[in-house]
């Protein structure tokens, strides 16, 4: 049983996941699939994963045959596990709870070799509609705070899998980041009755020097205080704390400018690894006036050494007014 | 100049050092340098660093000669410059100023093939004697609240130079994680009078399942919850807030068990990467009740993903108790 384990100065939580009968020295990452090897999230291989939780594009009938679009599964390696009680304890001083989550997998297409940037925007749609409806059933499960959805390319960002692919896990507290996230939105509210995002995004337009591309409803720009080089946000631009709001019009509006947005990255910094987080508010919230739903794309560019680790403070060489000028510029096809 | 932003939401700052003449896309991390080729931090190579601030163990009438043991000296690429005013400013709703500060390189010991936990005691001891001395000297500059020492070992971990060596940034702001820390500390002595750090060394040397090692007056244990596998915390028994305090008979016993800890890291694991961080009060802060200078050492053996980006929620495979034990059971030479 995996356990959940808070750090007694900070209050950061941490995952304790042994693997099981592995030593505790053996750090060989598993080496990122190539082309052409086993790949367990290939139409054809759908028995290899554990048995789907979700699936569109095929008839209902056949629950775990091929002619699927997107299909989402537990992770065959769960950081958290969903059968149990929190059971919640004391160990002296220190405070732990059994490891109780979802850890799931979106599988975004069964084409091995489509990627974000290059799936047709129909498709990518539904990608965040498999997002919107996973998020929407977990909801169901009291013991469940906090829904992240991230998706980690290429293997200097995380990934094991080339397949593409996005993980979802919910849990039973709501993370540190996220606190910090919320508690500095809503000292801003206090402050000047508006949401922090809201007036980014207002400044933004009106400045134009950080906007990368925008369309009716969604809008990139790259952030006053990036923490990497090419870091991008992307946001509705009207107000909405929860991601499950969006409905299918807008996960449409949505698939088109998340698709340029991959494009002119993917074409700017070819093939650049990257990770992206969505950051909604938290399941038991309805509706924050403070908070506002976007996603966070970060590009693997630089190492994080010594100097963030230590102080949480980033040292970036690429002003965002150079990145989203590069993006801007950057054509796509 | 260098530019400190505020993320307006987090709080957290960035130092936007855009590097002269680099295109925003040129991402070539540096090779770490191999064995053989030419080494800045070399004897002989004096001459190609900046002109050194410090220097241990020779005549002072040659000041950038050979014949020292410990050197420190301006980092040549610095991520931000020590001459000028901060003018801290707006630009709508976003805060920054100039990116003024101190970042040093401390070269640990004449010898190119010498790490930390292959030199004697006697040169580690005058390592800690420059961290020591150089945060006295720059707390003199009444622009600097807090100052960090870190290191870099290893490419993964962050280093480009193989040459033994840390590194110092003296800030103008307390960074965020920093403040975190302080008011966690702040937060438990209020409560329950205390330092938390205190009852941490307390709970674990009567538990015995985390202490890595230990003597007379500093422990190395595993912490309850650490972010990766084999993070380590290296404290001194006695309440101490700051790093400055250590007199030289401390730092004797300080070498003597932080080599220990060094020979056990590198034993178990052999050549890990890692990076470790100095947690000293901010210079302002003349003996603080509640917080505890310590050294936090994260071996890098796996990659931070985007669950950890999303979140600042770590998952681990390894328990601190099963990383204790290894290094417990470690012999060393």
């Amino acid at each position: 049983m995996p356990e959940l384990r808070r750090d007694p100065i900070i209050g950061r939580w941490v995952i304790i996941a042994k693997e099981r009968g592995k030593r505790p020295f053996d750090f060989v990452i598993e080496p990122e699939r190539t082309k052409g090897g086993f790949c367990p999230l290939c139409p054809g291989n759908e028995a290899t994963t554990p048995p789907e939780v979700l699936a569109y594009g095929r008839d209902a009938h056949d629950p775990n045959g091929q002619g699927w679009r997107v299909r989402v599964v537990p992770n065959k390696f769960p950081a958290l596990i969903i059968e149990g009680d929190l059971d919640k304890r004391g160990e002296g001083i220190y405070d732990k709870m059994n490891g109780i989550g979802a850890h799931e997998v979106i599988i975004e297409t069964p084409n091995h070799y489509e990627t974000m940037a290059t799936m047709d925007l129909e498709q990518l749609a539904l990608v965040f509609r498999a997002y919107r409806d996973r998020i929407v059933d977990l909801s169901g499960d009291p013991r469940f705070q906090y829904i992240i959805i991230f998706k980690n390319k290429g293997k200097a960002a995380g990934a094991s899998l080339e397949h593409a692919h996005s993980q979802l896990i919910a849990l039973p507290i709501i993370p540190h980041l996220i606190q910090e996230e919320l508690k500095g939105c809503m000292k801003y509210y206090d402050y000047r009755d508006r949401c922090v995002f809201c007036d980014i995004i207002r400044q933004e337009r009106s400045q134009n020097i950080r906007v990368v591309c925008e369309n009716d409803e969604f809008i990139t720009i790259c952030p006053f205080a990036p923490r990497s080089p090419f870091e991008m946000w992307f946001l509705p631009k009207r107000h909405y704390s929860r991601f499950v709001s969006m409905n299918d019009e807008q996960i449409k509006m949505m698939a088109e400018l998340f698709s340029t947005t991959m494009k002119k990255l993917d074409t700017a910094i070819k093939d650049v690894p990257f990770n992206f987080m969505l950051h909604t508010a938290p399941l038991r919230e309805n509706g924050l006036e403070y908070f506002h739903w976007h996603i966070e794309i970060m590009p693997k560019v630089t190492t994080v050494a010594g100097f963030e680790w230590g102080t949480g403070f980033y040292i970036n060489s690429t002003p965002p007014e150079e990145a989203a000028r590069v993006l801007k510029e950057t054509e796509i096809s």
